[in-house]
């Protein structure tokens, strides 16, 4: 029987907050204790990574307390009904599927009267077909000529997660001799996002992919009539260089402007949608169908870790107690997410979304309001780069701001100099290794400009390299870091009303049925 | 007289502190008075922007009270004084001159014994000879080709900044015919950054730029390094291919590796350096002379706004001013940048920089500890992209986060659509105006889940159109902005102690010197 209860509700949570500990890191990151915590405070998970949370303020205790409230929590428990295909959306009284498109963990999942499971399948089949066809290049341009671009036309989940995932494989592919297409995206209302893409690209070789899951996204569908305009400027037939993704219940669904529809449901949303239709089109004429499956591999590897109820096997289960503990018990209001990869540029914006769109919120899931803070402000950047921009602020600032570093042991591309005794991808690696310390153990300094205090927490995930079976992992960690905090904030990750009210009153702004301030910011932005 | 004193020892701060009103912005905005606030409570900028900050949470009483801050603390007699060339990096004791590369507003400023406003100009000069020749086809590649591509090596200031404002340009430039040549970055030290830019350019047309103030920044020797090998790979005389950008002390000045060398000195910081050579190279070669020369005037004409004393005539001081009693009065944490505009993608990555590397201390000028808060977590992606994304938790999280919009009526390409009987410029102008309205009045609903408590305070920037002027005044009221704040906390915003230590670590690590948790995260990382 699960129940679900507010946190501050929860005895093991009250427990935590009364004893209040906060490890020194300064003081257990020094020395042979340093050392061992390094060795011992990790946990393996899919594709070869780890999780390392030695520099965390934890110890046996806290982790003692983090386990209990998992149990109380029944932070597995919820996770099997969510996989087992409960209404967890309680908001939009959906089940919450995310996590099938990439494996079945626990036996048949039917709605609509469907194998829920069979049909992701079979979506990611005729995807694979598809992209094998305009590969071979049995599905071209009105004059035969093979497609050489893709385009996806998407915003929020449709855009953030397929791009980031693009980017982080791009040059791994083309190294590895599966580069089939490039890729672009357009997504921002903005006309010149779409119109500089489109003046970048040979449209007459492009195939577009339109996502909208409801088939009503204003932006997306815009977008989709700047481009047919496009088209139509270049002499193209458009419905011979779309393709669709939606719900089979959207207007796009059975139309025949386009070459091809793929189908989604409303039981992923779109943030958890890269590794559904909405990541698979794209990245499998992107890649090839297999890198996209291989993706899939390392995603659903993860997930089966993640029904692991020993919160030192589990680790996103570990990583989203530590952090509740960092913002309920400690009080910290933001984290920072740091790949040490190029490849992964985009990849905090898509976290981002991924976080606080599911967990910035005030009522629970039964639409009460709650008493405790929810999902942090996630924000990002690679590093080095990152070093030698924001990182002033994380190192002598006067809030302290959880890190998550992600690094890998080889590059994608393999490339590589030594200069000064090391190559770039040591001189990377040796970054990340420094900052995790810098951050725990600071320096003392009589010149207090020059003065760190260190006890400044960070995580890190460690990898070879940067694979799609890596990128997968990565991905499912992340999605079930968030699920897991839901659960233990006791909120619904998988609504979003808070993005309603704007696009009503831009609706009211548009026909111009504004009055008081709304009209005179309309008049003073030209509208 | 100067005085420089800790916020909190301030008589107009106590007094600010000590009322700590809110006002509530469902109710101001609302009605009548809504509408007068919008009107009102605005501040024109240079090149036809305004600061509209109607939605924030102020009112003539607080307003009043920041006046008489601004006052007390002497914010525009400190920044008279730094026009003035007085040593205001305190920590390096250094001048700080980045106002200075687009205009002299106080005077001759004399150091090392020459005249800065002419040394500023005259680089700025060289370059323009340069480019044009670069343009003209004067000076080309060993095969007189004309070069096509400039890549810019440079991280942190020497990369956020100019790439951000490249972007920024770009379709603008290329819609007025005055792009000369594609821009390409590099910046992180992982090898796969370096390899993916040169994978993707004809290194036989490129003109690289090397951009390091000390010439000893290892990220951008070893992306030199990188660039070499790939240039003799290709059979091609580095020499031929390389500028420098640096300070006449350097060890990159004088050396014949580089075809031509531009100057900047100690007293600009790299995240203040857009506006100087390190700008002012890769931005003529991109776009003319002539553009980087307006993109100057627009910096220099929101430069001088910011010597008003009066608060409401004076853009950047009032910004500051109001973030500041946002950050110590009502205690928020952390503050978006959203722009709506596709140009300005990396532009809140810039501010980011900018803001948190200057802000984020905890000594004052002094290097004596403060008991306040100063710089916030800065963070945002272009709207209405991020509508659909983070804004959930904006808009109903449990934290209030401050906002800042920018927006502008025209697009800069003007290709557009009609569709539902708007443009899509309008609907991006119609989708920010409605959002300052859904955060400062939210929404009632008797379903919690779908109720918007509102009371979240924005800003707004409006221009006509993001032209080179209206980036440069944009670009200065931010640096002032932080300037200013930098003076309220009795900060020194203009060095960056908080970056050394993970540096010397780094360094440890690559020398194998390493013991304890270092030595077993760098054993982890293959090191």
């Amino acid at each position: 029987m699960i129940c679900w209860n507010n946190l501050d509700t929860l005895k093991s949570y009250q427990a935590l907050s009364a004893k209040n500990e906060k490890p020194d890191l300064t003081k257990v990151m020094a020395g042979e204790e340093g050392a061992q915590r390094a060795r011992t405070y990790t946990v393996p998970m899919a594709a070869g990574l780890s999780y390392n949370y030695a520099a965390k303020q934890v110890n046996e205790d806290i982790l003692s307390g983090l386990a209990a409230l998992a149990e109380e929590a029944q932070l597995v428990e919820k996770y099997e009904a969510l996989l087992s295909g409960e209404v967890i959306n309680t908001g939009e009284k959906r089940l919450v599927l995310h996590q099938l498109t990439r494996g079945q963990l626990k036996g048949t999942v039917t709605a609509d009267g469907v194998d829920k499971r069979a049909f992701y399948v079979a979506q990611q089949e005729k995807i694979a077909e598809f992209a094998a066809k305009v590969h071979a290049g049995e599905i071209t341009n009105a004059k035969g000529e093979k497609f050489t671009t893709v385009v996806q036309i998407g915003i929020g989940g449709s855009d953030l997660g397929p791009r980031a995932m693009f980017l982080a494989l791009e040059n791994w592919a083309k190294k590895n001799g599966c580069f089939k297409m490039e890729a672009r995206f357009i997504s921002n209302v903005d006309p010149d996002d779409a119109a500089a893409v489109l003046n970048g690209i040979d449209v007459s070789r492009t195939i577009f992919v339109l996502v909208s899951k409801s088939g009503t996204t204003l932006e997306t569908l815009t977008n989709e009539s700047f481009v047919k305009d496009a088209l139509a400027k270049a002499g193209l037939d458009a419905a011979h260089h779309m393709i669709a993704v939606t719900s089979e219940t959207s207007p796009l669904a059975k139309s025949s402007d386009y070459l091809a529809a793929f189908f989604m449901d409303d039981y992923i949303g779109g943030r958890y949608s890269s590794t559904s239709a909405v990541g698979g089109a794209v990245l499998s004429l992107a890649f090839g169908a297999d890198v996209f499956a291989r993706f899939l591999t390392g995603a659903a590897e993860e997930d089966a870790l993640s029904l692991e109820k020993d919160i030192r096997k589990n680790p996103a289960m570990l990583d989203a107690l530590i952090g509740v503990y960092e913002r309920n018990v400690l009080g910290y209001d933001a984290t920072a997410v740091l790949p040490y990869s190029q490849a992964l540029s985009r990849f905090p914006a898509h976290l981002q979304q991924l976080d606080m769109e599911s967990n910035g919120k005030s009522v629970n899931r039964d639409g009460e309001p709650v008493s405790y803070p929810t999902g942090p402000v996630i924000f990002g950047e690679p590093g080095t780069n990152g070093q030698h921009s924001f990182y002033q602020l994380l190192h002598q600032g006067t809030d302290i701001i959880p890190l998550q570093f992600v690094g890998f042991r080889a590059s994608q591309i393999g490339t590589d100099v030594v200069i000064q005794g090391s190559t770039s991808q040591q001189k990377l690696c040796a970054n990340v290794a420094a900052q995790i310390m810098a951050f725990a153990c600071g320096k003392q300094d009589d010149n207090r400009n020059k003065h760190f205090e260190g006890g400044r927490p960070s995580s890190i995930i460690i990898g070879d390299m940067l694979t799609p079976e890596a990128l997968g992992a990565l991905l499912a960690h992340f999605e079930n870091k968030v699920m897991f905090q839901g659960f233990v904030w006791n909120l619904n990750s998988f609504d979003q009303e808070g993005v309603q009210l704007g696009k009503v009153l831009a609706k009211r702004v548009l026909a111009h049925e504004t009055d008081g301030a709304l009209k005179v910011f309309s008049d003073l932005l030209g509208i």
